[in-house]
């Protein structure tokens, strides 16, 4: 399967390309992104993190924050930091999903600088579908559409055609 | 002068049309935009106003947070809230200059949702420049290039060479 | 009324003092508070004077943001800057009412140092109370119990009974 | 020693206690801090990690932003969380030094909820300390003064004399 080609080791992280993840959007930075430091805030990645992953669910799957009866929990959070990112500036992120279990998703997330091919940093969560009633993960798993859906961030070359 | 047409009252602002903001650029919502009522946060656009005058101050005028010996103070910030803006979705915001004083400018900036005409929020801040060494306004006023270049953005008739 | 004493021009605005503010809360600064400049963002400000508003909203006044049948809308905010502040550190700051409409309420945060009497900074913002269901203002104006919690707020001699 | 008894493991994390960690701070929480679901948002957890790690640095161990000749870089970020926290209310943190290589740390913090016992969330980060001006780790290591004051925050008993 193409997707176990990408070693999550840190060497490989490293090394990852724009066309490693089927999904990309960019993002124009703000002011408030840079510290001190003048460069991006480390929390700045996990909120564009959580942007990407939730822009695909809404726009793409048909994720309804209000409506859906399951929703999902971020069990854990990580990123790796490879170089620097600031504002002004457009950021382009990648997004895949390296594992697909019964009811979770590991995602990942990787950010260029416009224009630079080197990559920054590589961050992502683990998150678990639960009925929203219950708190439970259903028995039946994820609903088959969704798995589909998700399973598409698996496949970098379906990119052309899902990208942006 | 172009500029006087547009009023600073209420009825006025409500009336913001996107060609009357020489400059413009479009900014990406983020998940940690919205509030618990899944609508922008109200310091988010305070956030934008900063991102975009900062955008336009570094990357058209030449500013350098670091190395610039004048520095710019906000004297006080305001924003008059008529609609509701939300991720996921993109933003299109316009800024203008509505005064240009010795060592003070005025900013507004128009808040837009793709693909809607109605203007949702109309915000900015009032800025001192000073001397980074003594915090004083300096005698001489703006430096004539910076004049020159926030001058421009007092003119709409300049929006379409100035656009991205 | 003591409240009237309170003048809103910049001049009267600078010799705010603690004691002008019948409730009080410290916040304590964080590390992505502080811009390039190494002192507070200016959207800080209006993030805080959220969260003080809200605070009093909901744990003295009973508002509760998703069950209430009444919800407010921000119809402009305002801050004007005299000093700085900075991370690391804590922060006092004072809310009172400075009107009390039919539906609408206009507040004021100062914002303090700890350990400094002089007032950095005054914000605030105009809210409407609207029908969740309609979004309109309704005929009988606010309801009397939160007309009276709001009320406590124009008056700085209860301050020493509601300080927390 | 005593901070090997504290595993890494998912279900030695989710068994932390306030004790654990030598230094603790209070954080009021702000109503940006929630997200959609009336919950904080996950990259604030990342936020006071940073927060209450450089406050540590900057009042305990006299570490200056601007002028000390090394900076530290922040090589990966993690989060595991184990509950729900919101706004309003205080939370309260608490910091230990898990690992302390020759230029390199490894902290962790402990999320808890004012008046409850069960940790909310464990995360942290490991910082590498450079040359402000080669950018390169030194030959050295760690200064002296600075490794004693952050082995302090690998030993729980020193956590009376030290907490706040």
């Amino acid at each position: 399967m193409p997707e176990t080609t990408l070693g999550l080791d840190l060497a490989s992280k490293k090394l990852r390309k724009r066309q490693d993840y089927p999904y990309r959007l960019d993002y124009r930075t703000r002011w408030a992104d840079n510290d001190m430091f003048h460069h991006l805030n480390n929390p700045i990645y996990n909120v564009l993190v959580d942007s990407i992953i939730n822009e695909y669910l809404m726009t793409r799957v048909g994720y309804n924050t209000t409506t859906y009866p399951r929703t999902a929990l971020v069990a854990n959070t990580y990123c790796d930091y490879f170089g620097q990112l600031q504002y002004p500036g457009m950021l382009e992120l990648g997004l895949r999903v390296v594992k697909l279990g019964k009811n979770s998703v590991m995602y990942e997330v990787g950010f260029f600088k416009e224009g630079d091919e080197v990559v920054k940093a590589v961050g992502g969560f683990v998150q678990i579908w639960v009925m929203r009633d219950s708190g439970k993960a259903p028995e039946e798993g994820l609903e088959p559409g969704v798995r589909e859906k998700l399973g598409e961030l698996m496949q970098p070359g379906l990119r052309e055609k899902s990208k942006l």
